[in-house]
């Protein structure tokens, strides 16, 4: 199986793509190193990425940046950060690559814990993350050629130390709980889940 | 109490003025007519309605676009037209206006059933609605001043007859039940709730 992953060298790209690697033709992409460098906030970039990436198999994104940022001083332009990475990049993602991929592929996009338990100065972040979850579920029963999508929803992992102190009482998920959740939805048959790793 | 509904003509907006007005001070506004005038796609428009509005204790947001048709001919363009009024219509609303609403004020955005119960179609109406219902969780724990947030979510309601073919299966919920859920986030004392209407 040939297998795209945006994000290949974050924190939870890394470790999916070792898993899948082991087995399978992994593509590794991201916005400054990789097999392919996208950025997945420019529809062209996209574009050119899957011109050149050619037919494959699953698209997995753990890429997409958000503001993280007080709401009292939030403003426009802080939300939209969230909208035109994590959300734009990621539903451009599927938009484009529905056009790309290959029947009964999938696409795998990346939400995420606070979309329901939120944290202080976590607004755009929950707010994109619903997006996705709703988007996934409705992407789920439009795609054509058996193709599916899902997302997973990860809370913080345990390799985001720096971010410990933003997550008071959340118990850190593990990498390896989170990467079989790309596994499961790469290899699985399911679609329109949210896979949470809680 | 005095009360800003901003959509006060559209299909839910009037029954909830119709219902408020009897006991509170209503200022309906609208993008074309009203009370007052407000374009929620443009942050200079929601700061001049703000202005002129004056303090207020509660914001109701019935308004608000979002593309409807098929997943396999959506572009970046087609699902902007919900980010940018559903979605940031709504949240700049917010954002704007937590520094003019009065002290134990409340917001109360709309999002919808199809952001966990999808259609053909319905894409972007699902990213938009998951998009609200995070922000509403976030945004209530960080609103300052007693300031509440809710959002009501309601499935197909029964004046949208013209929609009915698209939402196959859904039973149309009444216009006095929707009323409700919006009454309730205004009068009563919760925060952070996706009121759904189901």
């Amino acid at each position: 199986m040939k297998i795209i992953i945006i994000g290949a060298t974050g924190t939870i790209g890394k470790h999916v793509s070792a898993e899948l690697e082991k087995e399978h033709e992994v593509i590794k992409a991201g916005s400054k190193s990789g097999d392919l460098l996208v950025d997945i906030s420019s529809i062209e970039s996209i574009e050119n990425f899957y011109k050149e990436a050619g037919a494959f198999d699953a698209l997995i994104c753990t890429a997409g940046n958000a503001q993280f940022g007080p709401l009292a001083q939030m403003k426009d332009a802080d939300f939209r950060v969230g909208v035109d990475s994590k959300l734009m990049g990621q539903v451009n993602l599927v938009l484009i690559g529905q056009h790309y991929i290959n029947p009964k592929g999938s696409f795998t996009l990346t939400s995420g814990a606070l979309a329901d338990d939120p944290i202080l100065m976590g607004a755009n972040i929950s707010a994109m993350n619903g997006a996705i979850n709703g988007f996934v579920k409705a992407a789920a029963i439009e795609l054509e050629k058996g193709v599916r999508i899902n997302a997973v929803g990860p809370d913080i992992v345990e390799e985001s130390t720096a971010y410990y102190p933003y997550f008071p009482g959340h118990i850190p998920v593990t990498m390896s709980g989170v990467t079989q959740a790309y596994v499961k939805s790469v290899l699985g048959g399911q679609t329109g889940q949210i896979y949470k790793v809680l």
